[in-house]
């Protein structure tokens, strides 16, 4: 063990133990955890070469061949609970992908829901064997987030009972699907539906792709891999583009809607029963932007308390880099960020299993709420994560660059969250189209619930209208009205945006431009109503807290991220008159104390996050901080070592000193 | 072509040309610029396969083999002048690396000023033929940035006339120098120089790693490659560990510090004179920020006028994506940039020759400026722009992660420029510790000239104190003004960052804690210095150009740089006093406008940088617009669509299957 790093340790004022319990929800959760993960660590087919080394070819083998092994082992297990097997799956996979990963979380899922009872029969045992491996094709290479675009159609052929896909254009070529390129014999195609001369819009459809027997794609059907990505070597992202395909009628997906023999389209019942997968995806990545930011600090931090750089003091010993004002800077809040993430995100599965019962029972009330918060707080979360990371990355200086600190691989693959499920701009402006209509509505006199109720016009009147027009009450060192000036600022903003909407129109543009006009003031206004709930919801958090010493870290922390975030938009509440210009440098001054405070807690901070080696797979980032050693190790196992010379000296170099 | 493009291109308001020639410097250059690249287009040589689809140890292959090609063609095309080297390689580097680029960055120009008349007569030859191919091996496993702390050893042994090199701890192990790993058979290796008895520190010297005729590592020489990283797949930056490797006296670089056959060490007689060359790269960076943004810029606006997504109005075809409000914030603000930083780089490059002028007289009076202003704006401009290409990259949607799109390999390869000649945070507070000095000449009556002229005290003391003490006077309209905003902001925030020193000393800490405790406030007032910089030379710019229309499209974009830097630091300007709320809102307004204003000329502005599409190599950003076809091609010759079954179909699944 490195004795800078188990110095910081022995200098720590709280219980790590007992924070790790409070990440995982209890300590029997953190026990269940642990034991899943150590079958995963002890396990021998589980030990694989770094990825980084390999071809993409082989990282995929590689992929295929765990996703195998842990479909036997979980059955061998008896592990069945979905969050175990998430839990089972985030260790195996380290900071990278699985290659089934659409079966699991896309295919199957889908068929769950939207099967009538004939096709579960059928269906569900097939995919749940594997004869039928399965992804979900939607995305086209033409359209994304903007669903009513697809190009791929469904003709229904009354004559054999069946529908015949086809992708008419380049752009309609389906595109970006997980394991749609090699791994799927199957996909859940979404194409528009036209029947008797009518278009009825998407629908769902299961279209064979490959031989059940020999994985030779089938007629029709030109599949393959699109390429290599930023990230997600691993998986095989596909393209397909389906040619005449015929499909039984029985194909369609018909628990809602249905096409029947001779062609009759039947309407579902309702439209908004899709909602709830994506409210429930988003919020995973909420809880995603957490770890990955948790990760990254775990690394950062730890390499800062073992690596020694310059001088502070001119004579002493190079001081660790976390001693640096500008480092703690860096990553503190960070820091505090991944904590503030972390409770997020368990408030928002709290609230979708909440909100889940109340849909079952056809209660759908709190969904729009819902879909707004989720859909503002996955882009809140991703955008300021995945620039966190690459803080955390460049923190750690040169050798933050090597794959081996993992820092590269968890950001190429993190950061893709920032553009799928919902591109980050557009989810803002569905946000945003949430807390206008509700700012009209209490404009109108109705009085608001839940988290907008900020929005009502008697709280309103209460704000400060400029600087001068009244003392600001903001106690920058008081959590509580920390959160107060949030809320402030996000219903100032909302107005802003609202007036500049209520301006456009003045101008006698269409509402529709004059939403694209107040496009940048909508996006602002749904960043400061995520921020607000962000360090609301922190704040919550801290009241169910007994232990002292971990309260206490952790009230450092929450302030820490709220004053921080003041820091860095001083503008808006310069500008809403919520803070004064005193009382910023009040709030720098604060900060630095803060950083200093926090200082000799910040290993055992990222300790409680209990990422053990194998799941961080950094070199920086190692427990026992022996780092350089087996950075030279890992380095002597590169691929480009594994011959002293080059053959490209034989080829090149030495024919051209020759030709000189 | 793409109509979309074309449309776009015939609603300009300015000859596009012309700006090209502006930013060459000049018609001439731009003809000779492209009668250069042509030759390397043109050159099938020059023609291979897309570097992304090659395992690692194939793209070194690829790289060493352009490498060797390229000595051979410059010769047999007769350029030497390092400009048109330059711009010979940049076209066949595309966004990626050369293997041989430090043998010609860095151990040639060190031979070329370092050794004395024998060493020269010896060594240069030999390099200039690549019999000699070598290396700069300064950075260690644990040292950066800190030159002082490197460990490497060579200690002169006066018995045999030799020099007996070492690296004595696992931290002293070299690390990272480009072409180490398995390219070059000599290193110029920077060691501390021991002799009777006495250790003079770092020194240069040229250490054989390889045989030259079998290119096998010779004994006591442990070298090899570092493992992947990041970016820079094609370079082997490397590991060289020194077990007693024995050099002759004559190997160590003896222009200026020389050691005697007796073993008597003899002092250099300046240590000015390696400035010089940190000042070139530095400012040949920011001149690389620019052309990675110019770049991704090209890439993402290209694509944002022939990407149609969504609606803003109903029942309308879905319009180009550039029309979106909020695409134009995140897009035209950075091409702003992209603009800002050519003419940065183009004014520190004139700058950077006039000086070495003085100094080749012995002039080194305006070299501490050059110093702090260089170490700032390389800070400055790689951070932003690092920031900005991953920005464009997102702005393209899912289609810029895939590699085709050719912006993960512009941000990998560039954003190694944040780290590498001097990490970012460390260039600005040496920037600072000018900036401070500066401000303590002024302070004590001295008169300061040059760029931080702005800090004496009779200017300081026309600033603004507080929001209240007097009515601010910015013209948001006029740029003149706004450069004035932005001296002014630099001052003040110099002022605070000394003041926070002050305090911190009345503290009794010493010296060097009250630095460190006031580093956030260093970094913040570089930042603003640099920004001022940034804007002053931007529209001093606007003064040389002569042409109406360019002149018009420039003014709109240099504008729109200055306002879109004071919304993002709308809290500095308010604090300061240097805006007023309302005039904020009149900035979000004017924004929006520029914004409006420069959506037909967007294309026509990237049009003019000039990037022919083998240099971008990228499917979004080509100049005819036809982007998906040529996706679906790129994405076919993907390797793992080599096969139709990949083989792991048959090693994991089809078991699988069986089994379940």
């Amino acid at each position: 063990m490195n004795p800078d790093i188990t110095r910081e340790r022995e200098n720590a004022t709280f219980n790590v133990e007992k924070l790790t319990h409070i990440l995982d929800g209890g300590i029997e959760k953190t026990k269940r955890r642990r034991e899943i993960e150590s079958l995963v660590i002890s396990d021998p087919d589980f030990q694989s070469e770094d990825l980084n080394f390999l071809s993409r070819s082989e990282r995929y083998d590689a992929a295929v061949k765990k996703s195998a092994q842990m479909i036997l082992k979980l059955r061998e297990y008896g592990i069945s609970d979905p969050e175990e097997i998430y839990c089972y799956k985030s260790v195996f996979r380290g900071n990278h992908q699985e290659a089934l990963g659409l079966h699991f979380s896309m295919f199957l899922p889908t068929l769950y829901t939207q099967c009538n009872k004939e096709q579960f029969k059928k269906w569900v045992p097939l995919a749940e064997s594997f004869k039928a491996m399965g992804t979900y094709a939607q995305t086209e290479l033409g359209h994304g987030t903007h669903l009513r675009g697809l190009e791929t159609t469904a003709t229904y052929d009354p004559a054999t009972q069946e529908f015949v896909l086809n992708s008419p254009t380049i752009t309609s070529i389906k595109w970006w699907p997980g394991g749609l390129g090699k791994t799927s014999n199957h996909a859940i195609v979404l194409a528009q539906l036209h029947t008797q001369g009518k278009c009825h819009g998407l629908h769902a459809f299961i279209v064979p792709l490959r031989s059940m027997n020999t994985h030779i794609p089938l007629p029709g059907v030109v599949v393959g891999d699109i390429g290599p990505k930023f990230g997600f070597d691993e998986v095989d992202n596909g393209y397909l583009k389906l040619e005449n395909v015929r499909i039984p009628r029985e194909h369609m997906l018909m628990k809602y809607a249905k096409v029947e023999a001779d062609g009759t389209y039947v309407k579902p019942p309702s439209a908004k029963l899709t909602y709830g997968t994506m409210v429930f995806i988003r919020s995973m990545i909420v809880g995603e932007a957490s770890s990955a930011l948790a990760k990254s600090c775990t690394i950062a931090i730890r390499y800062s308390s073992v690596r020694h750089q310059s001088e502070i003091r001119p004579g002493e010993p190079e001081p660790q880099i976390m001693d640096y004002q500008t480092q703690q800077y860096k990553l503190f809040p960070l820091l505090a960020t991944a904590y503030a993430y972390k409770f997020v995100g368990q408030y928002m599965n709290q609230v979708y299993h909440r909100i889940t019962g109340d849909i079952s029972q056809g209660d759908f009330s709190e969904l729009p709420e819902l879909h707004a918060l989720s859909a503002g707080l996955k882009a809140f979360t991703t955008w300021t994560a995945s620039e966190g990371i690459e803080v955390c990355r460049m923190a750690c200086g040169g050798h933050g660059y090597s794959r081996c600190s993992a820092l590269p691989d968890i950001y190429v693959n993190f950061v893709a969250t920032c553009t799928y499920e919902g591109e980050n701009t557009v989810m803002m402006l569905q946000t945003a189209r949430f807390l206008i209509k509700s700012y009209q509505q209490a404009s109108a006199g109705h009085q608001l619930s839940g988290i907008v109720s900020y929005l009502n016009e008697s709280e309103r009147r209460l704000q400060p209208q400029s600087v001068s027009s009244r003392p600001t009450v903001v106690n920058v060192n008081d959590l509580a009205s920390l959160v107060e000036a949030y809320k402030l600022r996000a219903a100032k903003l909302v107005e802003v945006a609202a007036k500049s909407i209520h301006q456009e129109l003045q101008k006698r543009v269409s509402q529709e431009d004059a939403w694209n006009n107040s496009a940048i003031d909508l996006v602002r206004a749904s960043n400061a109503h995520c921020h607000y709930v962000v360090v609301k919801l922190f704040a919550a958090k801290l009241g169910e807290i007994g232990d002292t010493g971990v309260h206490s870290v952790l009230s450092t922390l929450a302030l820490l991220y709220a004053l921080q975030g003041i820091q860095q938009h001083s503008g808006d509440f310069l500008q809403t008159g919520l803070l004064s210009v005193p009382q910023l440098s009040q709030v720098s001054q604060r900060l630095k104390e803060l950083l200093a405070q926090l200082r000799p807690n910040a290993v055992a901070l990222v300790d409680a996050f209990d990422y053990c080696d194998e799941m961080l797979n950094s070199v920086l980032g190692r427990y026992d901080g022996n780092v350089y050693e087996h950075m030279f190790e890992w380095a002597r196992r590169s691929p480009l070592n594994k011959t002293e010379v080059h053959e490209s000296y034989h080829k090149y170099l030495k024919p051209l000193q020759a030709k000189l």
